[in-house]
């Protein structure tokens, strides 16, 4: 019997994603580094371990899949060129290889130019959703040749999540795209959970609300326009007691947020390509200052500024607050895409963007009600330049930017930081102008460098006759 | 007669180099692609022609050069190459090549690779200070093989911008260190001049001051703290009437701002090494944001979001507007101290952080009192983490925050975008802040993807327990 596909890795991602194919049907060929964990890892699958081929060797393992061959890699980041090159020598003319790890998309490109040596051809594909999405229906988000993502097609898009019967996977466009619009998901994950976690500072130091307490606030917003997986997830992670103290588990955590490297990919491309993505960048510092433990208790001490409580009482700041987030969630999707847009015309990958919001509705960490409105945006008109001059995006914002401002203006006063939000107001407000403050800006660079500025009554660079 | 030093280049920079040399004494051999243009240079060159020797042709450039050689390179960026590539084919073993111009530190590297098969060193030297700090003393900061500075050392210091007898020109470290640090002088150059323009902002729509007015403001503040060359500009750009509209000329100035891409390698660098840059990333993507403008004048009529006035009678607004600036400073000096600090460490470079401030103090664009605090501060303690934790930057951030505070509550309510100024003073109480918000993203993350965290009272990863 041979494999209808082959998985090289079974960590928490690879061997959820075997089981997932299992289930639906598809035989597979498993492989690993590590023999006794894919003999185990069958050994556990009860009746789908019928579906799933164990191999020792790449050669065997190989030689277990029908061709041409369909590869998929979930494997660690720093091992994905390794396995690669293993791959090369192992696979035949025509067979593709399916990283499906968080790669960088410009090391995709450069993969998928070595491996063109043997006739292999590589997909990147993003796949969000965590290890329970990887069970149970991920958000696939693939790139690289169109003709070998037909190949695998039929697999990817039956373990794939489902929006309302719309399977949750595509193909968005040639190269790195995949990884590319993965990446960009991930930036904007880590707005969304940033901005949650900076709602969630203000309502316990300046709200002085419990973790109990604030788990009802974000149940209560989960049921409203906010509603998506994140919301849901953080009443879940503030209602969780700890058994053995008795306390929130929630407080007993210690703030030091990991990341694995995509958020600040994300800003990385963002500014390379010359696009505002301030709510992401905010996000990705956040993260970066929350590993400086031993530097914030140090400042906390040096700097005796006391942290002011909320001036407005609880029952008239939370809805202040839950129109703050929805505000900034605003901002942080409009950037990302704006993102997109920039790197599809730069790459010419001609990217679908409500192709992208659609897949994003299920399987992943950022699903949500939101992402609904995004995809009719784009299916309404596909050349959308930014997310806040579509209409329903104009409603929406008016109806919300003065709890944003609100809590802005508040956080700064009582001492409370609120990077990401600070930024998407700030952006907010920068975007809505139609005269800004550059005209100084190229004032000053054309006095101390003759750089030249642009005159409103006037064609042409000209010069300032600067007195000196 | 053979010349000290070569120069090839002759545009605003390197010609105003060329004089300034002269000027010191030094025969300069000068070479350009436009043979009329070094001509006329030479002719227009008056007493200081006669220690200028053009040069056609590259052979007979070189040939005019005293051996071992050293070549100021002040050639547009796409040049770079093309030119360097001419000069290893017509140098000599020993020689030395001096990139002057703005170049992406990691591109000096490779050229210094490159231009080793010939044996011809190549240094990678910043200078600031626009033409006229090119003319009659810029700050030069150096960096690539310390043997081949030495031999220019004598005349870059003699050229350099002097503060109180020292000379504003080091060596600051191997490889690309020299260009990384003007790279991030620019990227804090870009900040001090968006909150600058913010203020500015706030004046004109929040306050309605007319230029002249806040020219006044700008002149009385060059006074004070705030003294430094960027504030004296400002002032008197603020303060030019354009004659043939008899109006303030910054008014009819269009307000896109151009860039260069030293700000954004800044905030690549920043991101690629894990530190913290958000004042200096607000002020790239301010200039971004410029550059948008019909789309922003599309905003600004589908939002009817009216932008409200200051609170504040502007003789209370403007102290407060001038304890922001300088604490938004102290928060973009922070940062920028911080990211040299980190790429240092990371590639063993040992920048001398207080020799930077030091050569900073005159010449250089960012040029100011301040700077002279920073030194003072990294000579006292070239150990200092972070500048927030220096006993004088306590005292003057304690001083001074509560404008920025009430600057960015107030343009919050107000619907002015100050994103530098926003970004600042999240940085800032993020910084003095034991306990942040990470333990609920911690909390997410192993939620939905089983990363862990750690718990304050116990040792090592741990999972929830969370109830699904």
């Amino acid at each position: 019997m041979l494999a209808d596909i082959g998985l090289v890795g079974l960590g928490v991602m690879g061997g959820n994603l075997a089981l997932n194919m299992a289930e639906k049907g598809f035989t597979v060929a498993v492989h690993s580094l590590d023999w006794d964990a894919v003999t185990t890892f069958v050994a556990e699958a009860g009746d789908l371990g019928q579906r799933l081929i164990p191999a020792r060797t790449m050669a065997e393992f190989v030689g277990r899949i029908r061709a041409p061959r369909s590869v998929i890699l979930l494997v660690p980041a720093g091992a994905v060129d390794v396995v690669m090159r293993q791959l090369g020598a192992a696979l035949s003319r025509g067979d593709s290889v399916i990283d499906a790890g968080n790669s960088d998309y410009h090391e995709t490109e450069r993969r998928q130019r070595e491996m063109a040596q043997f006739g292999v051809t590589v997909l990147g594909v993003g796949i969000s959703g965590g290890h329970e999405g990887a069970r149970n229906g991920p958000s696939i988000m693939a790139g690289g040749p169109v003709q070998a993502y037909r190949m695998v097609e039929p697999v990817l898009t039956a373990v794939s999540a489902k929006f309302e019967g719309e399977a949750c996977c595509a193909w968005l466009g040639p190269g790195g795209a995949g990884h590319f619009v993965k990446t960009i998901h991930n930036g904007i994950e880590y707005a969304d959970i940033q901005m949650i976690a900076e709602i969630y500072g203000v309502m316990r130091d300046g709200l002085g609300l419990t973790a109990p307490e604030m788990a009802k606030v974000f149940e209560d917003w989960n049921r409203g326009r906010l509603n998506s997986y994140l919301i849901e997830i953080t009443a879940r992670v503030l209602a969780t007691i700890d058994e053995a103290t008795t306390r929130p588990l929630v407080d007993l955590i210690v703030d030091r947020a990991e990341q694995k490297g995509t958020g600040r990919w994300a800003v990385i491309e963002a500014q390379r390509l010359g696009v505002s993505a301030e709510t992401l960048e905010a996000a990705v510092g956040a993260r970066v200052l929350s590993s400086l433990g031993q530097q914030r208790s140090a400042a906390e001490k040096l700097y005796a500024i006391p942290r002011g409580r909320w001036k407005a009482p609880k029952e008239a700041a939370i809805p202040v607050l839950e129109q703050a987030l929805f505000a900034g969630k605003i901002m942080a999707y409009a950037q990302g895409f704006a993102v997109m847009a920039h790197a599809s015309e730069e790459n010419v990958w001609n990217l679908p963007l409500g192709t992208i919001a659609s897949i994003w509705r299920a399987g992943c960490i950022i699903r949500s009600q939101f992402l609904d409105i995004i995809t009719d945006t784009f299916r309404m008109d596909e050349a959308t330049l930014n997310l806040l001059l579509a209409p329903r995006f104009i409603a929406m914002m008016s109806e919300n930017h003065q709890g944003l401002r609100e809590t802005v203006a508040e956080a700064a006063r009582a001492g409370l930081p609120v990077p990401a939000l600070s930024a998407a107001l700030a952006a907010f407000d920068g975007y809505r102008q139609a005269r800004g403050t550059a005209n100084l800006i190229q004032g000053l660079r054309d006095y101390f460098g003759s750089h030249s500025f642009e005159r409103s009554d006037r064609v042409g660079a000209q010069h300032g006759p600067w007195n000196r």
